[in-house]
């Protein structure tokens, strides 16, 4: 049983006054650089990582299972204590959370991607990476134009090219295909549904990609882009229904605030039911924030993105910098003297392997209550060493809850 | 959830141009001398296994879990991926499988042994190890005058003195004890039903084996063994349905092939659905075989059998040399450079216990894209040290499909 069952299960969960600070450096994980031997951690120079380490126990954590590679959802979902195979996460629904909307259980949201198409085949599926005030004047441009019968919708900016849609109307399920050919050169294909049941929601969101792809394609759009071409039409990825779990502060009893730079790590905070909080692009501004809200919060969920992007795209050093930029962080994050400080990732992106991985993740605890183990490092090979062994993500809030005197004994 | 359920479940595996070899030492697993500290895998002289351990990543395998020594049906299932606990192994149909036998799901299949029995007890439960040709010739024999009213049967020798029988008729069923007293000294013993339900084949059973005893004391009988009592009776051991398995090929999504000297092994493999490729009797063998078929499979388990044999006996020395025998082979194996490769065994069988044992056991994963630990030596201590950690047997399928790039990201 994970932790955010077997805790309320059996009444567990305690108040204390103390808090715990979660570091999650977004696919800290790596691989060894064949020139070297060493992998991003064990390049990087990281001291104040390393005295984490020495200081506290160390060890190696699976995201869901031994050689499953997870995408960031069910990997965050995992971190917090939640089985990820129980609850599912669609992308849809974490992406409208992300960006602060409240879609109700029978909602059906999905991701939408504004890209570009020439002699009817997709060319760019990012529509040149569009920046976000274009983003948003198409959104307000089609929110206002599209129309469908019984139907009412919700269409707003996430991040550069992508958007989200909330469609709320009777009976809408969520098992349809995506929209999205995956690659260039296919048309932008329409949605089918995988069962009986959704043959209505692939009509809605049919029409609502049929009127979309005209409307981007007339001059008052052209004009709004100024471009003939760049973003005249839309995809979409992964319908889903909001999932709404038991929520994290009262499972743990703690009141707990995420602090994340991209919008589908606060989506995923958001679903648990953690307070977002307001702050910047930067590691530096995320930091702020934490100091801002630190008298306010038990728990603080502190998400580092970049290193995550670097090792998708393969560039080792970069991600050894981000590393390090992390790691001069770590001094200020402990003058503000969490009792139990975490450091680990969602998941591993080695830089060699491009993508996230299977690979086990280093994990370091720090607390008063904590021992000491034979680990000296914040790497892989390291925390392979150290006293918590390799344990999957979902029994990591129960240690951190302990280690905070947070958790009453079990059992008579 | 087990990686054969886990892995179909999320629809994750997909089709890869790369190659897993799965090299299991039957019982590799020891216990260290009394007079040296060291166990059969320590004494050995392993430079290949260890430059593997070296190389890749290692760990301590449970094959069904902590304390519980497994049979050699139930350990390779798991190694596979499938939960032996829900699965089933009968002795019977593993024996039948191993054969080449496809018995239909509502037959009843049965391990038989030819045995000698003086003055009305077993004096040999083996016949003094009869050599196959006896044995063939004696089931022809047995094959040609037993007829029970309403049943058909297949009667096939195994190796030595064991044979199989597949029963078929209306209502079988395969709870019924063994007609085999176990020890010598006491009087070859008939079936007894557990159920009910199981009294018409109890029956069967009980004809069967009244009509083979009194067959084998003929002269007919007696002239074609050359001796007045060898073999002048049967025990039957382990009656079974035969388990239909989901597929291993379409779980995994790859083409197997198994590897192994012996029938039972061959019969697990084929009873996941496995091709069972023809090989001799020994590793040298094994490898040509290994040679000839790599090109056409995705997927390769090959079986060392005589390592556990040396453990049984209690062969310490014997079982030593026999690992060092397979490490000589190792080179060769690697010289087909799989993506993946992987050394383990099924169970321990230490020399000093002369039995399968509950003790984990060693495993190292090589592959581009493992990473390194401080494992160093294939041994039950270096491998302790490993970053895979202590884990279950069935979890091993997952991490040589991922490090095959053969699964795909679990959730979004």
């Amino acid at each position: 049983m994970v932790s955010s069952e077997f805790i309320p299960k059996f009444g567990l969960a305690r108040e204390a006054e103390t808090k715990i600070l979660l570091l999650v450096v977004d696919g800290v994980g790596g691989l060894p650089h064949p020139d070297t031997g060493l992998t991003e951690l064990e390049t990087a120079d990281t001291p104040n990582l390393d005295e984490v380490a020495g200081k506290g126990i160390c060890g190696l954590v699976d995201p869901i299972a031994r050689g499953i590679a997870p995408g960031s959802g069910v990997a965050h979902l995992a971190l917090f204590g939640y089985d990820p195979v129980k609850h599912p996460v669609g992308r849809g629904a974490v992406a409208a959370f992300g960006i602060g909307l409240d879609p109700a259980p029978e909602d059906l949201a999905v991701r939408m991607n504004f890209a570009t198409e020439r002699d009817g085949v997709v060319v760019d599926r990012r529509a040149g990476r569009l920046p976000d005030e274009l983003n948003d004047k198409l959104c307000e441009f089609l929110r206002e134009r599209i129309k469908i019968e019984g139907v009412s919708f919700t269409l707003r900016r996430v991040k550069d090219y992508r958007a989200v849609v909330v469609f709320r109307a009777e009976g809408l399920s969520d098992e349809l295909s995506d929209a999205d050919p995956g690659r260039v050169g296919l048309p932008p294909p329409f949605v089918s549904p995988k069962s009986p049941k959704a043959e209505r929601s692939a009509q809605i969101a049919n029409e609502f990609l049929r009127q979309a792809r005209e409307l981007l394609k007339t001059p008052e759009a052209r004009s709004i882009v100024g471009d003939p071409e760049r973003a005249n039409t839309v995809l979409m990825r992964g319908f889903a229904h909001p999932s709404y779990l038991p929520p994290f502060g009262e499972v743990y009893k703690l009141r707990a605030g995420a602090i994340a730079t991209y919008p589908d790590y606060l989506g995923v905070a958001k679903m648990v039911g953690m307070d977002i909080l307001d702050t910047g692009d930067t590691v530096a501004e995320e930091v702020e924030t934490l100091k801002r809200y630190w008298d306010d919060y038990d728990f603080f969920f502190f998400h580092v993105k970049k290193t995550d992007s670097a090792g998708e795209d393969g560039d080792f050093l970069k991600k050894v910098h981000l590393i390090e930029e992390v790691d001069s962080f770590v001094p200020g994050l402990l003058s503000l003297k969490p009792d139990v400080f975490v450091v680990t990732g969602d998941h591993s992106t080695p830089a060699l392997f491009k993508a996230h991985s299977w690979h086990p993740v280093p994990v370091a605890l720090m607390s008063r209550w904590s021992r000491r183990d034979d680990a000296s490092a914040f790497s892989e090979r390291e925390c392979a060493k150290g006293s918590l062994g390799r344990f999957p993500a979902t029994e990591l809030m129960a240690l951190m809850l302990a280690h905070a005197g947070r958790l009453a004994r079990f059992g008579a």
